[in-house]
């Protein structure tokens, strides 16, 4: 990374506040390549052109997708991505894998995925930031979404493959979730995680097309049923079951309707704004908080102590709360 | 509390030690007293006493059971510990009850909620500890939990309304946890906690006596039914729904079946011994980090600029990354 900055030559604040504003693409991707720098001469200039440009953020509608692998999630935002792009939307797709390794990971690694979006001149592309705990690729995301609505995108469709808390992350960066599911409903939910079913403002049945189309129209049912029956995620709001077809395209439309019947209704609620301040704020909270114990559990003395006293508690040589206390009391007094 | 102490004499640690293993009833009591104190003087002999009981806990049966308020909660345990004891087994009854004001709050207020079963001689009821946060009075129920045992309780019950996080925490002390309903399927668990209905392991139709019995039977086909959908909490163990009335009386005997089937399950997979070592380690960096985050928030210069800062960052004129470094830095150097 250095070395291409090298040779392209350093962008100073006000370059990168401008290319960004501009919607200079090759800016724009710079800027999201100094956010998700791991250098800490990169961190304090990042952090000065975001701040710079947050007044310029906010104005889209952020979307999150997840769904199990294989569900076909790249399709569906293909299909449904070209559509808002040829309705003359602005579409920023990003990505939270914290399974991608160095090499980009597993979701979004190559645009050949969604070639025909990725040529759309309306459409942003860009993989999950690669590697790091579950916090630090969701703090770069987070980032990366900012960034895209300075640019000017006004819908943002940010996926996760659904690792570990992936969706629960991505649901607290987002205005609506959409879930996407295959047919089979009993069998699907038995695969899916614990406490994703209530997150979901929109479940999607993808792939409902061809033969498939009678068992997705059961599924349907089933899993309106089901939901019904299940706590609301956006108060007022039932989650609501489709079919789609990325294939065909059937589905896709009603899909958009949808999300902005949704976009309409908790705005009017007031649920848009306030859920929009609890995200900032929790950010700044978890952001705090992760930093604090990053702090602790690098702490030298934390590192050689702490695996001994966890064997000596599960061990039953000491209580957990007398073992807490002296480790805290010895780090203090470090 | 000192009042008391002085009254009676203060006991050694040797003396409370050789009590709670002896179930001497006041002095089991006077342990749980101790180990509830907020009083710094009380930390180190409470701690003390139960590292060296320790070795002598964890051969009981632990059972967590929620339900809303108005499920009967207090009935079911009267009718299943009465039971229990009149078949030789020693049970403790716990609760954890965030909600609890300093005058012991909402559930197990009194005894006379539990009035058969608390004059029971094989009977030990504890109410919630009183006030804090949910971290702390989790913490002090799972102390109690490890005294009951030491002082030989075979089987303790924790019993949680259902406040927060109330459930995720009690399900994280417990080896079995029981979820109490009423008739009425769906609109029940309209009313449930998100997240609640994926930590049952045996869910309970109460009150299925009288004109409710043939609404119970329906509600339970239809529970069935979704729990099968749901993730499993315990892996193979497909969550059991059964109608039970403990007015009756009927149903008690067959949950109780159910609980020994299912530990028998757990025992044999190898998951009850890896799930208590889990809670343990679990729990152990909970205390730690808790503790943490606790001396953080409680540090005036954090107090002081928090506010502040927290307001910037949801007005949009700091980037929230750049305030938490703004603060942690501070709080580092001062």
């Amino acid at each position: 990374m250095d070395q291409q900055y090298k040779r392209r030559g350093a962008l100073s604040k006000e370059e990168y506040i401008e290319g960004v504003i501009r919607n200079n693409r090759a800016i724009l991707a710079r800027a999201i390549t100094l956010i998700e720098s791991n250098a800490k001469r990169h961190f304090s200039l990042a952090q000065d052109v975001l701040t710079a440009l947050i007044p310029e953020t906010g104005n889209s509608i952020r979307l999150g997708v997840t769904g199990v692998p294989g569900a076909g999630k790249s399709t569906f935002i293909e299909a449904m991505g070209m559509m808002l792009c040829e309705k003359g939307h602005r579409v920023a797709v990003l990505a939270v894998d914290p399974s991608s390794s160095v090499s980009r990971g597993s979701i979004l690694g190559d645009k050949t995925r969604m070639e025909r979006l990725s040529k759309h001149p309306n459409a942003f592309i860009r993989p999950s930031p690669a590697g790091g705990t579950l916090g630090g690729v969701a703090r770069k995301t987070r980032e990366t979404l900012l960034l895209c609505e300075a640019a000017g995108y006004d819908i943002i469709i940010v996926e996760t493959v659904g690792v570990g808390q992936s969706e629960v992350t991505v649901r607290s960066m987002v205005d609506c979730f959409l879930v996407l599911m295959l047919t089979g409903a009993g069998d699907e939910l038995q695969g899916m995680k614990k406490g994703l079913m209530e997150l979901i403002d929109l479940l999607l049945i993808n792939k409902a097309d061809g033969i498939n189309l009678e068992k997705a129209e059961q599924a349907k049912v089933e899993l309106s049923r089901i939901l019904h029956m299940l706590p609301e995620v956006t108060e007022g709001w039932e989650p609501k079951v489709q079919t789609v077809s990325s294939l065909t395209g059937k589905g896709i439309e009603e899909c958009w309707h949808t999300v902005q019947v949704f976009i309409q209704f908790v705005k009017k609620s007031n649920q848009f704004d306030a859920r929009r301040k609890a995200q900032a704020t929790n950010w700044f909270y978890s952001l705090l908080e992760e930093q604090l114990l990053t702090n602790f559990y690098e702490n030298d003395q934390v590192k050689s102590e702490l695996p001994l006293l966890t064997q000596a508690v599960v061990g039953g040589q000491i209580s957990p709360t007398k073992a807490a206390v002296e480790l805290l009391n010895k780090v203090k007094g470090s």
